[in-house]
């Protein structure tokens, strides 16, 4: 099996701790989907290839992701999945042993570990982005307050009977939370110095990244710290320029409207 | 059980087909999230409550979705589900019969249900909705053209020995995009003249469009013609208040700062 990933992104990152967990025997293959620059930090642009470049430079990984964005596997056999959860969803059904992602035979857990995994990327990482992209230290204030508070809302929604997000055994949520946690912590306290709270909800969520940390299939797809932070040096002069950045910039231009 | 709905929300429409196919025995419970202006038509403002109102007019609903959103759904055993695709997967697996929302025993098949459930809503509905929203002609045809390129990478992706996405059995794929399809036909029609060209692409999702229709748990759930018109009408002038509605503004307004 083929994983097509790039080293600075956290959604292939889920796809890499899932193959890692499952001790799946995959190649990692590095895609760069951004025009070269060497005169910038770490040598490119974070401008997008054109889709008809990709497919040029890295036919097998756009066959494998139509749209041309990491994450996606592949297999000899023909199967190919994208986009980040379903990668993890697939390698837990095909690979059908234990550690499972989402818990077996229970329909109302699986359920909620879509939901809080899905929560990760539409509420917690939102607000991070707009705290580090706006440049208003007083819209950057309440991106944070909000931040807070989706933090909050997901810690009160952690099981209590173990570090992870259901208690005792990992899921997908933690897979998913996990390389944005990473974000959080190092990108967030470099660029806005982000601290966390001391508070329960905030003291769950240590047990949880200590838990996390610890784990050989997590801890092996850190990024390095000062490359992680040089990463992210236009999104903290929102001067990204990936989709995902140019949507959340329309956010900020219709908040930045009516103040 | 009992599924929370609002009749003109077909994301809700979603989970209330899943519980049609599936048999369940389940009560409709009608949310009306809006302001109430008896001078508009309809009777409402498209103004959502704020969360606290609708906690208060709605404790068991708002229990059964945090966010105050429909569909959501729960039970006296304390089970409580939200967002539309959870939901539906939900339903397949808490309902473990034929039929299957996501086919069994097939990892990649179930991957792809997943994938092209959300193209649903990430590609073919952002575009309609754009062209509908969108006030200037030029960038309405524009949009229209993206929705119709998209309409057919999803017809590509359609399976060939039968009607439904995968072929000969329904899936999460079908539920996903009826409630859509009909909006697409019925309310682009109306306010855009919208015509799906003849091709055999569109073909293949007319084909699909007429199988669905005859299931009696998809067609029971059809909202009458001009009342479902009638709710766009605020969206086809770009005056829509929803989250959804100001999410796509930003966009609108981004695409025209840079004709």
């Amino acid at each position: 099996m083929k994983l097509y990933t790039s080293w600075f992104c956290p959604f292939a990152q889920r796809a890499w701790i899932a193959l890692e967990e499952k001790g799946v025997d995959y190649s990692y293959v590095e895609i760069n989907p951004y025009e070269v620059d060497p005169s910038l930090p770490g040598g490119y642009t974070k401008k997008q290839l054109p889709i008809e470049v990709k497919k040029a430079l890295y036919p097998d990984f756009v066959a494998s992701s139509p749209k041309g964005l990491v994450p996606s596997v592949s297999d000899p056999n023909g199967d190919k999945v994208w986009e980040s959860l379903h990668v993890v969803q697939y390698v837990d059904e095909r690979f059908d042993h234990p550690p499972y992602f989402l818990p077996r035979g229970d329909p109302l857990k699986r359920a909620h570990v879509r939901i809080w995994s899905d929560f990760v990327t539409e509420r917690m990482q939102k607000n991070f982005y707009m705290m580090l992209m706006d440049q208003d230290p007083g819209r950057q204030g309440k991106a944070k307050e909000s931040f807070f508070a989706e933090c909050r809302t997901f810690a009160k929604a952690m099981g209590t009977d173990g570090p992870y997000f259901l208690g005792k055994d990992i899921s997908m949520v933690d897979i998913a939370l996990f390389p944005f946690w990473q974000r959080f912590l190092w990108v967030g306290g470099y660029y806005r110095g982000l601290e966390m709270p001391d508070d329960p909800d905030f003291r769950r969520l240590h047990t949880w990244w200590e838990a996390c940390s610890q784990r050989p299939a997590f801890n092996g797809t850190l990024v390095c710290r000062p490359r992680l932070i040089s990463s992210y040096s236009q999104y903290s002069r929102n001067e990204g320029t990936s989709d995902y950045a140019k949507n959340l910039q329309s956010s900020l231009s219709g908040t930045q409207k009516k103040p």
